[in-house]
């Protein structure tokens, strides 16, 4: 006779190596705690992968999310795998779709915790318009892992004729950023070291597909748009000063920067310019068009602290330099030696 | 001015933190390392997605690899990270054509190591017609993850009509292995346990799309293809037949499995049917085109060893039996509470 298991206890249970055996418990791990959050037509076919329509133009986009604290004041990793991935898709100008979720679980981790954590990915996802239609779940030895480690990969479609890229980029073309840069870095890290600043300061994980759509459609002189995550406005604007072959020229007093970010980021020694955002994006347009797509972003609930932060320019080093609120003029580098670890 | 940082050390030097940190560090291990295995044109293009032309049907698949030991008879971590997402892909019946690489790496991991593994990948790749064309690195503190985890998701195109799925199976349908079972899971478990069975036990890693082609373009009375990997050839069947509605007849002198494999099995104590394959296939089609197929399979490398091992059978149990060797009868369960953590 086939043995019937009890329900899994997403209260008080924990993950068990053999979650991850591809046997009866790796089943019942998926029946009643994965599907019944991300339930949908494709995903409930169960295979080991999931059909859909394409289109003629597409999109793919990976990242693996390893944040440490797993909660963090404005989100957990779940929103933010999510999030993190339909940003990558909207950055090209495609309209996300569909993600693939894999998981890698710490033996011990608590169920509720994983519960938590995928009923935030499923709001995520569904706020984002996206499906989660297949996915993966492997369970390492306890001290071989760090909790979860979730990587999602997203799939799009281009819809428009815009051509996007750092090659589309000329002299003369205006930075925009969506709004205030660093939110996401400083409140992990201030989570991390455990360190209050009076209010609150919340990531700004959210998903830009709304956004990055307005900017296509408003915006015919829109020449490419990124997500300054990881290495923050900083490493983002060298990226595209090398690929461009151009130089940036950047204002700053027009950085948008919460005060209670700047303070945090004295304390820790940090530059908001190489802190990460999770809710930003970085697009650069043609003068022309720049006014209209710094307004329409601003009409957006996601951009109203949108800035116009400075221009291309020719530069043969391809500096990314600043003018500071001072009057002085600074190269703002990659982060080199320093390091923000696990803040996606 | 920017300073340039010495070339990395792919002989002696070590994964650092900074390499996930989004800056210099980790641009330079892209450029150094994954760049130049990988290349192609649509990863070339270097921003956080790719781009590429879709199909009407397409397929998605999605597996974290967490394999312990990383290097095993017969194969590594990359190699099996791309076979085991093709062959997802494949089963479906879709051409599989792009994959994208997620990497989290330990604090410390050996670059040699990086690069043997990075290098096993982008043959794999090669052989199996499909390009590496995005990818995401991040890095945990040592003890926080353990060496390398790989996930990696694929996209295939679907190109022919037959429907494939679990709902298409019949009652009296044959079921068809590719070849002998458990290789992999005992090539593993053999290593990991130090044990020698005087013939090395080799995984059987490989990429079955060339397998899956022949058998869509032989029998048009193909029902469903799986993979049995973890859980092995018993999970498979069990799986298959809850979601046909219909029992499995499995014929135990019929099952292709290698002497040493059966020995090895008896010494730890497993049962090859639970064993984890990455190079094998079932195959379950009408009773019709089964020889036909069979043949096929056998003309093939990668199916010489296929054999006819059971057929589908009315069942409200929705079992899997198996009549023994010795004329008995059996209930081929999944696996329950025994584990083989860490198989792929």
């Amino acid at each position: 006779m086939k043995t019937k298991r009890p329900k899994l206890d997403l209260k008080n249970g924990r993950v068990e190596l053999t979650y991850g055996g591809g046997g009866r418990a790796m089943s019942q791990l998926i029946d009643e705690l994965f599907r019944p959050a991300f339930s949908n037509t494709l995903l409930d076919e169960l295979a080991d992968y999931a059909g859909f329509p394409g289109g003629k133009r597409m999109v793919m986009a990976t990242d693996g999310h390893v944040i440490s604290p797993l909660f963090f004041p404005g989100g957990d990793i779940g929103c933010l795998s999510v999030h993190g991935t339909v940003n990558d898709v909207a950055m090209s100008g495609a309209k996300p779709l569909y993600l693939s979720a894999s998981f890698i679980l710490e033996e011990g981790f608590p169920l509720g915790d994983l519960h938590r954590i995928v009923t935030s990915m499923a709001e995520a996802a569904k706020a984002a318009g996206v499906s989660i239609v297949t996915g993966d779940t492997k369970v390492v030895e306890r001290g071989k892992g760090d909790g979860v480690f979730i990587t999602t990969t997203g799939i799009g479609v281009v819809e428009h004729d815009t051509p996007l890229g750092a090659g589309e980029i000329r002299s003369g073309d205006k930075i925009i950023v969506s709004g205030t840069i660093g939110d996401h870095g400083v409140a992990v890290m201030s989570k991390r070291e455990g360190l209050s600043f009076g209010t609150d300061i919340q990531s700004d994980t959210a998903a830009l597909h709304e956004l990055t759509a307005l900017a296509i459609e408003t915006a015919p002189g829109l020449r490419v748009m990124r997500d300054p995550t990881r290495g923050g406005v900083a490493a983002t604007l060298n990226e595209l000063a090398e690929a461009s072959g151009l130089g940036v020229r950047l204002d700053e007093a027009s950085l948008p920067i919460r005060p209670e970010v700047n303070g945090a980021c004295e304390l820790l020694g940090l530059d908001p310019l190489n802190v990460a955002n999770e809710g930003k994006l970085i697009a650069i347009c043609s003068a022309e068009d720049a006014d209209k797509l710094l307004a329409t972003m601003r009409a957006h609930p996601l951009g109203k602290n949108a800035a116009m932060i400075g221009e291309m320019a020719d530069d043969p080093h391809h500096f990314v330099q600043m003018t500071t609120s001072l009057g002085g003029n600074r190269i703002v580098d990659w982060l080199s030696g320093e390091q923000l670890p696990r803040i996606c």
